[in-house]
């Protein structure tokens, strides 16, 4: 059995999310479809993240054991001719037996896009807020939310036992009419970046402090922190893995 | 009479280009309607340029007369309220009886994209080349093509009289996965940027040398310069006016 790692986008407009279920379309399923199709085989796809409906991803990875000997650039070729425009295979490479798409992950990072202007070019992939906000104040907001934190107030009531995550990086910056969130952490729970996102964007346009943020953070109740932003303003950047080039992040040892 | 501008987007996929044709769907034709609603009087809109079906648009700017006294930040909501979602008024406000949205352009700046890799999320607005370029090459050729030249090898046979164009700036940039064609002039002929994309696409992935692309300007012959790239990787970018800050271009005094 070989193991192969995929490197894929996807539009995440039209899919019900990553996870398949009966009857949605989903990124998960689609791709088991079109692996089906080339390898002759079923095969169960791991992905790195389970993004919800409307999120969309520009460095997804995900990975699957088939049988098939087509080299990893035909293969590649080949799946992308049974996708749909809206998922694109990037690169395909055969991986050692224990690389895991999920499991190997070190870290992921993703980006809530917002713009204050009505767009037709970004109507997909930024949420447009009708409020003017100040970046500033976003950035002092997000750095209480950098480092080891329990995001209970930051993901719905679930019956998701642990909590806790590092954030490793929270950047917000300008880029001419669009403010950019960007967040890298060891590991998200449900919601959580858009919870973020929707709370920064509070203290953006003045209605809570920088401050509160922290507060919420210890109230440990998802009614302290703001509403979760839209989901078609967030996309997957990147998956970090124990075995990539640089050194391993503090804290996150190999499991 | 007021003269209002209008600063606007839109996603090109799905027009038959800017200017209005009976029976097609145009993004002129698509703002008169909406100002014909909104304003309560047909009106003609001058655009800054007629870009091709396809071509998008992040800076546009058009104007048109009214009647109407309605205040122009209220204008451009009404509009929004009343186009598609892949048009979308960033700004409206009220200008001197002489601005021209076509005339009054000293300079537009235009970016075509290309990804070197399938893509899911830019493919509405990126050209995906199926072979590897090398952007030292393509900037090599580029610089050819800056200042005032006889663009006839880079426009299809027509009745345009004048194909002197003067290049303000041609850049060529890697971007990541992504190669960016970016281009300033006073003026363009027809499909001229995508025909500049389109030769220096060929220079890149060495079917053509860098000189050739002087010598494709002089011999004055469309068949001199290489093939007309895709018109969905093309975004115009912005429009400068002699009435905006900053000194006028060399060479290019107000009509």
């Amino acid at each position: 059995m070989r193991n192969i790692r995929l490197n894929l986008e996807y539009d995440g407009t039209e899919f019900q999310g990553w996870q398949k279920q009966p009857g949605a379309r989903t990124v998960q399923g689609t791709l088991e479809t079109a692996i089906q199709i080339v390898c002759r085989h079923p095969a169960d796809v791991v992905g790195c993240a389970r993004t919800d409906a409307g999120v969309h991803a520009l460095g997804y990875v995900a990975s699957f054991r088939t049988e098939s000997d087509m080299p990893a650039s035909r293969l590649s070729l080949a799946l992308n001719g049974c996708l749909p425009e809206d998922i694109a295979i990037v690169t395909a490479e055969e991986v050692p037996a224990d690389f895991h798409a999920r499991f190997s992950a070190r870290s992921r990072r993703y980006l809530y896009r917002v713009t204050e202007s009505p767009t037709a070019v970004w109507r997909r992939f930024a949420f447009h807020s009708h409020h003017a906000l100040d970046v500033d104040r976003m950035a002092k907001a997000a750095a209480h939310l950098v480092g080891e934190h329990d995001f209970t107030s930051f993901t719905p009531v679930t019956n998701e036992a642990n909590k806790i995550c590092r954030v490793i990086e929270l950047e917000v910056v300008r880029d001419g009419s669009h403010i950019l969130i960007a967040v890298e952490a060891t590991r998200f729970v449900h919601h959580m970046v858009r919870a973020m996102a929707g709370t920064l964007m509070e203290v953006g346009r003045g209605r809570t402090e920088p401050e509160q943020v922290a507060e919420a953070l210890r109230k440990k109740d998802r009614r302290a922190a703001g509403p979760t932003a839209a989901a078609h303003g967030l996309t997957l950047l990147r998956v970090r893995y124990h075995s990539d080039p640089g050194p391993e992040l503090p804290g996150t040892g190999k499991p």
